[in-house]
Formats: C-alpha cells, sequence, structure tokens
C-alpha cells in the first residue's frame, strides 16, 4: 500500500510499504477515505523535532473498516469509522474519567509500542486499529462524501477545539478570546458558540481566517498582538479580560498573550502542544487568580457528544479544510500548511 | 496605641505608634480584639524578603468598630467585625466576579497606597479600615469569647483554605490530596470536607497535626514526599492519583508533589504564595490534562458563606490556633510559628 514517509526536515515522500495485517484479535484494518496534516506534523516537517531515521507520519484519519480481529465486538466490517490521533481503549480508569489520552493501555499511531506490531497513523491507504473497540467510533448509517470533513475534524482539530473551551470552563454568557487562528483556534471558536459564550474574540492577523471565525461564531476580531493585543480584548471585556480565554498556538508568546488576556478570576483552556516546553509563569496566575487547565485534547471522549451537531449541520468544523490532494501529493499538503497557504489539508487515498 | 514593627529577620518589636485618625469618610476605626500571625509573616521574619526599614506587619484581625466616616453605611459603632487580609470595595467589577484581592480600588494592609493614609494591619490595637462597607464582614448578634478563633480564621486561612478547594473544583465523592499541613492546609482539610469529598489525604509528617488532620476529616495520612509520597496517593486513590490536589505550602518541591500526586484530567488548587517565583511546568501539567488553578485567596467573599458553619460548630477552624499570647508578646508569637513550636498563634491586645 502507499503511506506517507518523512525523511528528514521538508522531505515528505509517499512510499509503498507492507500492507498491515491483523495481529492481536482486538485489532481491526481501516480502509482510508481521508487523513489529514496536523500542526504538530510541521514540527518534524520544520526541523523542530529532529527525524532521526525515516518513519511513517499522520494521525487523523476516518475509513471504512475491512477486516476485524476475532476479539473485536463494537465494530464490524463496513462500518465508517473516526480514529482520534491517538489510541486508547476507552475502558481503563482513566478513559472513564475522560482523560483517553492519558490511556493506561493506550499509545500514538505511527509506533509499535505495546500495539502487537506496528500501528500505522491514517497518511496512507489502509491502517491496523489497535483496541478497534475502544478507539474508533462508528458513524451510524449512510455517510455522505460531503459529510467527510466535517467527521474528519472530530478526530482532532474539532475535539481539541472543544477541549480548550471545556477546560476553560466555557458557559453560556461567558465572554471568550482564542488565541490562535489556525484549524484548532477556528474549532475553538465553534465550540465556545457552541457552549453559549455571548462575546466571542477572535485573535487573528489572517483576512480569510478573520472571515472563517466570524462564519463561526467570533464576534470581534482583534489583530493586534502583546501588550496593544491585551488591551483591546479589555476594552471589548469591561476593562478587565475575557473571562475565558483559549491558548490553541503552543509557543510561549501565545501562552503569555493567553494568560494576560484573561481576566483575574479567569481560566485559560489550553490545548496547543507547548512545543519546547515553556514553563508557567506562576506569578501572574498566582497574583490574579488566573488558572490554566487542558492538555493533550480527550478527543475520544468528545465524538459521540459532537457527532449530532456535525451531521445535522448545526456546527461545520468541516469548513476549516480549504485544501484537498490526493494522497500521493501528501508533500505538497505539508507544504501549504507549512506556508500558511492553506488552515489545513484534507488528503485522499 | 500599641502596634507590631519588624525592624529586620527575626527582630519583632510591639511599640508605642501613633492612634490612627479617620480621613476619607468611607473608613472605620476598629478597636482590634485578636489578630494573628500569617505563615507568609514569617518570610520577612526568616529573612526570605528582604527588610530594608523598619514597618508595621500584620494583617489578620477581628474587632470592634469603634468610629465611622461619614460615608460608611453598612458598619455601624459597635459592630464586630472580620477583616479579610486585604482591602477591598467589594463593588467592582472583579468583586463582583468573585475576585476582591484583585479589587480595582483595594490593596494590602500596612500600605498608605491610594487608602487616605496608613492602613494598619491589626497586629496592634487599633485599626482604619479604609473601605470599610467593602472590606468588613459585620458578625451579626452578640459574639462570645469563645467564638473569637474560629471568627479570626475567616480573615484568612479557613477562607484560604476553602478557596484551594473551590479552586481545583472539589465536590461530592472526589478524592482530594492536602499539602501542607499548616493552617491553612487544615483548613483545606475542613473544606475539602464540607464540600462533600470522600477520601481526604493529609500529607502530614507532624504526629500532633496528623491528629487534628483526622479530626478536621482526613481520612488518609501519608507522611513521605518525593516518589514514595507520589505512589502512596497512588495507592490510596486506584492507582492514577488524586482528583484534586489542595497545595497549601508554596515551595518548589510542594507544587511538584502537588502536580505530580494528581490524576490525569484532575486538578491541583493552590494558594500557597510561590514563595521566589517557580514556575509550574508545563509538560507535566500538559501530557497529563492536569490543570492548576488558585491564587491569592479572595476571602471577602467567602465570610458570609462560611460564618453561619463556623457559628453553629458544623467546622471547627479556630482549632488551628493552639497558642494564645498577649499582642506585647508578638515576638515570642513569631518565634513559635518559625519553629513550628505553634501551628498558628492567636494574639490578644
Amino acid at each position: 500500500m502507499l503511506a506517507t514517509v518523512i525523511h528528514a526536515a521538508r522531505d515528505i515522500r509517499v512510499e509503498n510499504v507492507p500492507d498491515p495485517v491483523l495481529s492481536t484479535g482486538g485489532d481491526a484494518i481501516v480502509r482510508v477515505v481521508a487523513a489529514c496534516v496536523c500542526g504538530s506534523d510541521l514540527w518534524p516537517y520544520r526541523g523542530v523535532t529532529p527525524t532521526h531515521a525515516p518513519h511513517r507520519i499522520g494521525h487523523e484519519f476516518v475509513g471504512v473498516v475491512e477486516a476485524v480481529g476475532d476479539a473485536v465486538a463494537k465494530v464490524a466490517v463496513g462500518d465508517f469509522v473516526i480514529a482520534p490521533f491517538y489510541v486508547c481503549d476507552n475502558t481503563c480508569i482513566n478513559c472513564r474519567n475522560g482523560v483517553s489520552t492519558s490511556c493506561l493501555h493506550g499509545g500514538w499511531w505511527g509506533s509499535d509500542d505495546r500495539f502487537g506490531g506496528f500501528a500505522d497513523g491514517g497518511q496512507g491507504e489502509l491502517v491496523r486499529a489497535p483496541l478497534a473497540d475502544g478507539g474508533l467510533a462508528v458513524v451510524p448509517g449512510a455517510v455522505t462524501d460531503d459529510e467527510i470533513p466535517g467527521l474528519l475534524t472530530l478526530s482532532d482539530v474539532m475535539g481539541t477545539g472543544h477541549h480548550a473551551a471545556v477546560s476553560a470552563g466555557v458557559g453560556p454568557g461567558d465572554s471568550v478570546a482564542v488565541v490562535g487562528d489556525g484549524a484548532v483556534g477556528l474549532c475553538a471558536i465553534i465550540a465556545a458558540r457552541r457552549l453559549g459564550a455571548s462575546t466571542i474574540i477572535a485573535m487573528s492577523r489572517h483576512p480569510q481566517r478573520q472571515e472563517l471565525a466570524r462564519d463561526f461564531g467570533a464576534t470581534h476580531i482583534v489583530a493586534e498582538r502583546g501588550d496593544i493585543g491585551v488591551k483591546a480584548v479589555q476594552e471589548i471585556t469591561g476593562g478587565v479580560g475575557a473571562d475565558r480565554v483559549l491558548e490553541c498556538v503552543g509557543t510561549k508568546q501565545s501562552m503569555d498573550q493567553a494568560i494576560r488576556s484573561t481576566r483575574p478570576g479567569g481560566m485559560v483552556g489550553y490545548v496547543g502542544a507547548p512545543n519546547g516546553g515553556p514553563e508557567l509563569p506562576v506569578r501572574p496566575l498566582f497574583n490574579r487568580n488566573v488558572g490554566v487547565n487542558g492538555g493533550v485534547a480527550p478527543v475520544r471522549g468528545y465524538i459521540e457528544r459532537l457527532l449530532p451537531d456535525v451531521r445535522s449541520g448545526a456546527i461545520a468544523p468541516g469548513r476549516v479544510f480549504d485544501l484537498e490532494l490526493p494522497l500521493r501529493e501528501a508533500a505538497a499538503a505539508y507544504a501549504a500548511m507549512d506556508e500558511r497557504r492553506a488552515v489545513k489539508v484534507l488528503l485522499r487515498p
């Protein structure tokens, strides 16, 4: 089969690799219908994290089940499934606590730790999904082609944006600022509106993304950063800052922007993977009672909750895909996202 | 009048100072009935924070109103009042948001910023309380002498322990670990129990404090620290850590202990002032979805909520006072707390 392999920074190739085979009894083979490139895939692409040896890449996909192991009970051949961006059993204590990203038996696509063989990551034609009963979410009924982008966002970005909002405690009437206008930030706007926020400030400098942000529910756009950006948010929110701020980037600058844009007693929900490990400055948090909550988004638990709204069209996160390419052009997909020519690229095998 | 003055590290003196006088119309003169020494008073006492020049010290007191300014409406001569450990108007947007420690017009006892003159801190015979209507909480009816210690805890430690629990989101059935067995940590145990926690782990190595912790509602004691302490908490909590951890110390070690003792998806409520400014390590928080919430406790807003339970005896935070001294022996009070011979010392003018 074909699959995407990263060889080095800016060296993405689609190559022939062995087809996956069932190995554990609890796994399934999924034929990928659509996959995508994640903002976090850009780190190795940009060389921010090193690539020591060529390896498969990708961790967001939807597809149709082609085979299941003997022990699989909840997933059947022919099912259309959404895979979260990680592997989990959805039954352990952490999963039950809503934190399936800390599953005691789970792990990451593209690895072979504890999974009975290599687990592909979705930027390819086939995937062996370990822990199929827990990880794969079945979409009931017939799936139309125009539903694919929206469903695919439930594998990561829509669930991640939702997690930012949930972690920050967004509720009816809240003022919310969103730092980051990538796919996750845009989905966080959808989530904030869905949860009842009345004021939603998109911090964005990109005209097209600003427009999408407004379509998704942003009531205000703030293009400024730093002190001026903080002041702009305060002016919109009664002089004190936003009740909830959703940090969807992961740099030290974006986190500082988020913390300083939050009102005393407010909460930052952060889902931007902290790349390079900045620490959180405790004094600006402590002195103003600003909380910080979030992390690697446990999207598996959100799929069933968000699915009805995606299918009904009540929310349209699929619009974050502004470029679609065939799988064999994966390198072009990475380049388009790297250069910010595309918010998010959908790949079709 | 007599008041406590710190001259240098370990040099506490009770001296004659001028009586305070009304100056703003919105202030009140309070005759102090009881005051106490705060854990944070030990920082300058120990020289951790420098004392550049002699200054008054103290910020927790209860007393009887002796005079009020023309504009004071809610507080009357003769009222028994509890003062929070800071000055606030209890009406600004931050106060209304429940974060009166960030009051737009407030500040700190022992300062003369924006208050129309010096505002004493309570370790003395008289206090001029600026913003009397907002800051002072009136205790209705007659106050008996044995109520004094409990009421005095509402000026800081009981409200601060409560804030740790509220910030961590403690609710019915939760498992809670409390890091720190000082007065605030002990009050946090009271708060956790009051909010319905079913498992309460006191991390304490001090036999007498362990006993008080059990009296207050601790179901388990963990004397260990570091990896062994984390493991002990995990063993009590199904292998994953406590749902909520209340950090009531403020050192890098105690914060690390708290973060690592929290289960994935759990929350640290922290009220130990971060002395020396350790930063929060973002990766252990992000990777495990452990949130951090809290700060300078806005106790003014908790006084009315906790007062009925203190007066009815449903909770007995006054028991944290294990030594009572006359004001003129303030130096001995500091020494007793510094040497951990006393949990908390009550001073009577």
